[in-house]
């Protein structure tokens, strides 16, 4: 495989981060910074304390990049193992500095501590590597080379590895990159499936081949990711121009771009509208509320709901007729229109949203299998109702019940979704 | 290296997660499934959607374990090539199978949609690969043998990933597995704070100094993770020792174990008690109800909840007096006291939870700062009240208010929480 200039790969070293419990954060960090300087991460990998693994990982990276990054590894205890598997690997030798283990000392009598003689090995130093000080912690990182690529020794504090990248490494790496640099963009799409984006879009993948776009299944939506690199002007102007591309081959499809989800997206919509907004939930239960409200400002526009799990909390609190619950069942295009309507009337909102359905895992048929929804939708011109399937478990029925309620208030408050 | 018997590697395949945006959580599920049947991952890296890194990284996991395992990259797009690249690596050919294509076609055509020609790839099967049925999705997995490995080759899709998993690789594996077991158990605790529980649990930790035990801080809970490695019985036996122990010392601050979340142990608590719940939230926005009804079944327990954004919704729905919020607002232990009682009447519930506070970032004062929150329950026995504090943003904090109010009911339905 041909190792691509401007790229790096990451090895973040702790048998630790091998177990369920934890997973590497570090990197996703050091990603973002160094896309900023124009170097895209190519790989990243994750192996225990030991000297024959990290020998093997360092192996692997340096086939996949020029420039590697490890994170971990650099404590005084038995386990830390780093900067003796980094100097074999490169055919090395460790020195111990004299000079630092009287530092290290220093730095222990200050806080009244006698320095533990396991502390002196952080003071062994990659023998024609480039010491990277380290002002929150007791072990330096390194900036070495040889076998053909460089490697930046970190360690996994995350606090102390961000001040050493951001003091000794990151300016160097700017000032090399000589103004490239990466601009990313993710424009997110609702009501639309996988396939059906790929079909909409190729014409305009084609049409930008020079630079990569990732096509994304995420919960409730699909995601499209651009990235471009080039100066750093002209890759904002690149990017601006892909995206209207895509944006004109998918029109109201798209809810957002980057962070914008889509309760951000009817947030915005329902403010520029003046408009207010209720709900009323029966399998969600609260969820549609909550995804909402996890909006900051979100009291502008959202008056508030109404969880009815029980059907005497659907009489109650949204005038749901035991006519309607007795002939068609709670969950029935019936109910769900007299929910919205009710939440309407009741809250005083311009636009209510009503969803009823089975979420599991009893309580399906054999005419209303578990997963079958049905959402509802009441403003000042009139009242429709949709019914939805979604396969999945209990936790995924109730995420896309959800979505589904909001990408149809988003379509009906943009004005994209008729009464019929 | 020599490569350790029992291990496995993780591949993580897709450019998405190489992006400071996404990043890997399939494999930490992964490594809990297969140290419950004694492997041990040792290695885990993540890498494009690009044959050549793909074999390359396969070449790295094959050094380190005789069990590979990717996720990832089956989908129907061009991006997707893992099984191009698994079958290249192996050395075997890839076959369209008809049979399978015409699935897929029925599939599609049952929710009323045309199969997208890309579809046709996930009929492409792996020579010699054993095919893993995806009950929740189109592309099938693999499981492939070569060059001195097996390859589970699996979807990145959380839920079809862990149902192919369950139900098609891990039988075999624990078939296999005979001798020795890593058992794990996890006890959660409420309403304590760390340091205090490190401090309840020293002696016990103690004890049991030859078996790893980890606290850990997690949203409105701390969590000690046990692990015992021993032969299948008698690891459990162990285990069984150190909880008995542990929960000794912990008493009732100890909620559940495992997968036994704070929403599903008030559950539990409600039904054996037989009594019912309905919650009124205002700054939670939803999310009490949405973690209460998330539990399988909660209908047996759960009447409903009102979310009164509004003021006019805290007046309308709960019967909250206007008088209460003009003198003392709508954060104060007055009105969470009568948003319980109006909840638990107007639902016909034995018990009503209620909380309003100030999730921010706006709306806070010198008196009532962001993060300031009250709780309220009312039951037969009368109603209480709490203030509480959270640092942290709107989502910290309302999620902080909603584990608050959950712990409130759980103390209260086991009977360690008086009326004062």
């Amino acid at each position: 495989m041909p190792r691509p200039d401007h790229a790096a790969a990451i090895v973040a070293i702790g048998s630790e981060m091998l177990s369920p419990l934890r997973s590497d954060t570090n990197s996703l960090w050091i990603t973002e910074r160094l896309e900023a300087v124009g170097i895209r991460v190519v790989r990243k990998s994750i192996v225990g304390d030991d000297v024959g693994a990290i020998g093997a990982e360092l192996d692997a990276a340096a086939a996949s990049a020029p420039l590697l990054f490890t994170t971990g590894g650099l404590g005084p205890t038995a386990d830390d193992v780093t900067v003796a598997a980094v100097s074999r690997w490169l055919g090395v030798e460790l020195r111990r500095d004299a000079a630092f283990v009287a530092k290290i000392r220093a730095r222990f009598e200050a806080r009244g501590v006698r320095m533990p003689a396991v502390n002196e090995k952080q003071a062994d130093f990659i023998v024609g590597a480039r010491v990277l000080e380290n002002p929150r912690g007791t072990a330096p990182g390194f900036w070495a080379a040889g076998r053909g690529v460089e490697i930046v020794v970190l360690p996994g504090v995350p606090s102390e590895m961000k001040e050493i990248m951001t003091d000794s490494v990151l300016p160097e790496l700017a000032a090399r990159a000589k103004g490239e640099s990466i601009a990313r963009r993710v424009l997110r799409i609702g009501g639309t499936g996988e396939s059906a984006v790929e079909e909409l879009v190729e014409p305009i993948y084609r049409k930008w081949a020079g630079h990569p776009v990732t096509i994304l299944a995420a919960p409730g939506e699909v995601q499209l990711h651009l990235a471009v690199r080039a100066a750093p002007e002209r890759a904002g102007e690149i990017l601006a121009a892909m995206e209207s591309d895509f944006r004109e081959a998918l029109g109201p499809r798209v809810f957002g771009r980057d962070s914008e989800d889509l309760a951000t997206s009817v947030g915005n919509l329902l403010r520029r509208e003046r408009k207010s907004l209720a709900v009323a939930e029966s399998c969600t239960g609260g969820m549609i509320s909550s995804l909402l409200t996890d909006v900051p400002g979100s009291s502008e526009y959202f008056l508030g709901g109404v969880v009815s799990y029980a059907n005497s909390a659907k009489e109650q609190f949204l005038g749901v007729s035991p006519a309607t619950l007795a002939a068609h069942g709670a969950v029935s295009s019936e109910t769900a229109l007299e929910m919205a309507r009710g939440a309407r009337e009741r809250f005083g909102a311009d636009l209510a949203a009503a969803v009823t359905g089975i979420a599991g895992p009893d309580g399906g048929s054999e005419a209303k299998p578990v997963g079958t929804v049905f959402l509802a939708l009441a403003d000042g011109g009139g009242a429709i109702w949709r019914k939805r399937f979604f396969g999945g478990d209990r936790t995924v029925v109730r995420r896309a019940a959800s979505l589904a309620a909001l990408e149809l208030i988003r379509r009906r408050v943009a004005g994209t979704l008729a009464h019929e």
